[in-house]
């Protein structure tokens, strides 16, 4: 089995995720949901993201509504430009992503952007069929990948926001004023975001539906050397790849001129410190500079930060110099002024985002903490980080009588509000371990004989299996060490 | 001002919440957002929903799509039934809500569920015209409150869920296999769902995109009874409103048969157990036992959690015993057999519901937090609870010079990670207290002259307004101690 096919048996047997709507087994790709385990990892992703960038940051954070009003897109380009090329066959009705299918036949790189016209030379001079029927095409068309709903009685046109930062760049003006906020300034969400792929991939990796924490920091671009912060993170080891891979600290790259201020240099940095903290391994990531042919047009500079996975690289994080793009459409749209004031200066502001995929980023965690542990028994593990575990603790009673289980009670009612426990009964005590392992609880309690005897647990640990004796009553001061965050 | 007024103004002046995409002024109504201190007292009410509830009771968490396939709207019922009466006029245009129409005109109770021709008769016996232009209205129609979506090249039918409970249904059979489920099981999500409403109403309240934090909650319909832990909330005092109001603990309620079951009386003992820490007062709230009329037709028994405001009395959780209707449902359409095993018998189990809209709570406990001081210069507070607190600590050098920021940075890097934390230099001491007041931060740090020669900073309080030194080493356990949750 692939790593993948590993994950994905994990997360279908264990509740990390699973596809939306299953009792309807017509239901459509693209839509996956997280399950009890699924859902803890992510909230303390997420959790961790908040640490390590908006709170350490002082970035402002907002929650915004998914459907929003068609002039949003039509200043942001999305109903314009944001779609796919769709080649129809004549006879069994199946769409394809045309750009898609020319590279799977003909071998060669083809863009997204092709044109129409392009798109029906190159299927006509390959010769290319349908693969499902050998049938012919229609000819291709633009398919929007937005989702259009209807508001009211009067069937008012809307969408579901295709990337949850146009709600950042309309709310900007009363977030800076409310805020008096100051430049620069990131702002950040977390949300779901909404894409109608026309063939979306298995799992996580490319969903109709998904989770995107985004950050857009608004700066003055006559200062973007000008930030005292980035003393803090100078020395920090960043991994970029531009042709070829070279390790260097923040402050030598911004010498070399690899990075090209230090505003692009501090985020990157608080970026890659935070992944340090994910248990994805450091030395299988990389900050990608994007070529010209490669980058949104809007982007004068653009670094992806990828993971390495059974996949090969994995985007999990566009990192953008957006400029005033974005202001300047709404500005322009809106007929709003979005200057604000900087030392006294007007200034429209620019803006470097870094846009996070969640679903990805938690499917990345899971493939580079899986093990498979061959001195003992092949037994599977997470290796999570403690405080990324869905459930920090285990309690397992040794038997099944009443003097073991009021124990485990007293211990559970000690620690079951304030941390993810589970409590476990059934089966031998190897097996329960084995439960936990799979995904990633760090401790487990063991309920004993002695405990009966002088209100003492053991706790096993989950790499090492080694275990110790603590009493009941230090448990909770135990975890609340061992959950904390470097 | 009322209340609403007050509250509202707090809100889009610092940052709670305030109307999506206002940068175009034609956005549509019923859409709202939550700012930076929004997201942040949302984010704790939730959590302290977790810690109350789920994570009390051994609940399991999902997170669904919000976009979900058309059969399970057909199984549902919300295909057929999730519609309003509405009118429209045949002048301006103008559509009504043909319910709450006739009701404002005739000042009689008329139900969403009337049939067409009934409205029809009512407008025309009652020579009702459109209040905007005193026109006359086409035939009523039946509008479906749910927004349509169309997935893929092919256009399949889609829906954004109008409840976050349907998730669950279909997801049981799943979670309750994996995570080697038993009866009672609670299922829970937090997530948004939509309704396409014909007159959404101001603010949070009534809301086209909106929070709903739901359980339900699957058992054994013989063993109602049965519940253990119902002894550890037996002693919770109910505010029960059954035509009159009645004080009585949750076991006095059992016996004198005001509630029908121990199950039911244990969820809502937890219930308002959480409710009672969110810092609405516990004498303005009640559980309403809503009449055979009002309660849906698949509800055996229903409670409506209700909060006293300045509108009166707001709904906040509906607690519906649905019995098997919903399993029923899937069941039946799906094909799929939803029975489970229960102590070696086979059971369809029936549901517990306790849905919670959490935007209209987010709006309760500002209103009832919200103080004007009148010993005090007419201070503006919100006396949150520290632990729902969206800042939780202000820090405030009392000069501009270097020195008083040192240490105020000091202070920041000790506690910003892992607190909210606002620092502020700008304008008075006193204008400064006022702004975190008004906030709700109820802990204010100091760095005065002092500070500079002994490091130690003085703690203001929010409501009481006294203040104490402590040392700047002391201030992270000082919060951790303080923002406990009892």
């Amino acid at each position: 089995m692939s790593a993948y096919d590993d994950i994905i048996q994990l997360a279908l047997e264990r509740g990390f995720y699973f596809p939306s709507c299953e009792l309807y087994s017509d239901s459509s790709a693209g839509f996956w949901e997280y399950g009890p385990n699924g859902v803890k990892i992510k909230n303390k992703f997420l959790e961790l993201w908040r640490r390590e960038l908006v709170r350490r940051d002082g970035m402002l954070e907002i929650d915004g509504t998914q459907i929003m009003s068609k002039k949003v897109f039509l200043a942001s380009g999305h109903l314009k430009n944001f779609s796919d090329p769709v080649v129809k066959c004549k006879k069994c009705n199946s769409s394809f992503r045309a750009d898609k299918l020319i590279q799977d036949e003909v071998k060669m790189e083809v863009s997204e952007r092709l044109q129409s016209e392009k798109v029906d030379l190159l299927i006509k001079e390959n010769d290319i069929k349908c693969p499902n029927c050998n049938g012919d095409f229609y000819k291709s068309e633009r398919f929007n990948m937005m989702f259009k709903v209807e508001i009211g009685p009067n069937h008012d046109e809307a969408y579901l926001r295709p990337e949850t930062c146009q709600s950042i760049f309309v709310d900007f003006p009363r977030i800076f004023k409310v805020s008096r906020g100051r430049l620069p300034l990131g702002i950040a969400q977390i949300g779901k975001s909404f894409r109608n792929e026309i063939s979306p991939r298995q799992g996580l990796l490319r969903l109709r539906e998904f989770y995107q924490a985004e950050i857009e920091v608004f700066c003055n671009p006559q200062k973007l050397d000008d930030l005292q912060k980035f003393e803090d993170v100078k020395d920090t080891i960043l991994r970029i790849y531009d042709k070829q891979m070279i390790e260097i600290t923040a402050s030598q790259a911004l010498e070399k001129e690899i990075l090209p201020n230090k505003l692009v240099a501090y985020y990157l940095s608080l970026l890659v410190n935070f992944f340090n903290k994910t248990g994805i391994s450091n030395k299988r990531t990389r900050l990608r500079r994007l070529s010209d042919d490669e980058k949104a047009f809007y982007s004068s500079v653009s670094f992806d930060f990828e993971v390495d996975t059974s996949f090969g690289w994995l985007e999990l994080v566009a990192c953008n110099y957006r400029s005033d793009y974005d202001l300047l459409s709404h500005s322009s749209t809106s007929k709003a002024n979005l200057h604000v004031m900087d030392d006294e200066i007007k200034v429209l502001p620019h803006v470097f985002e870094l846009s996070l995929g969640v679903d990805r980023c938690i499917y990345s965690i899971l493939e580079h903490s899986y093990f498979i542990d061959k001195e003992k028994d092949d037994r599977v593990l997470l290796k999570l980080k403690p405080y990324l575990s869905p459930v920090q603790a285990g309690i397992l009673p040794l038997l099944k009588k009443d003097e073991f289980k009021n124990k485990s009670q007293m211990l559970l009612s000690l620690i079951n509000k304030d941390f993810d426990v589970f409590y476990d009964e059934s089966g031998s005590i190897g097996r329960r371990y084995r439960r936990l392992e799979e995904i990633g609880t760090p401790f487990a309690f063991t309920i004993d004989h002695q405990t009966i005897e002088d209100d003492t647990v053991t706790i096993r640990y989950r790499d090492s299996m080694s275990q110790e004796r603590i009493k009941i009553s230090e448990v909770r001061s135990f975890l609340i060490k061992s959950l904390c965050i470097d």
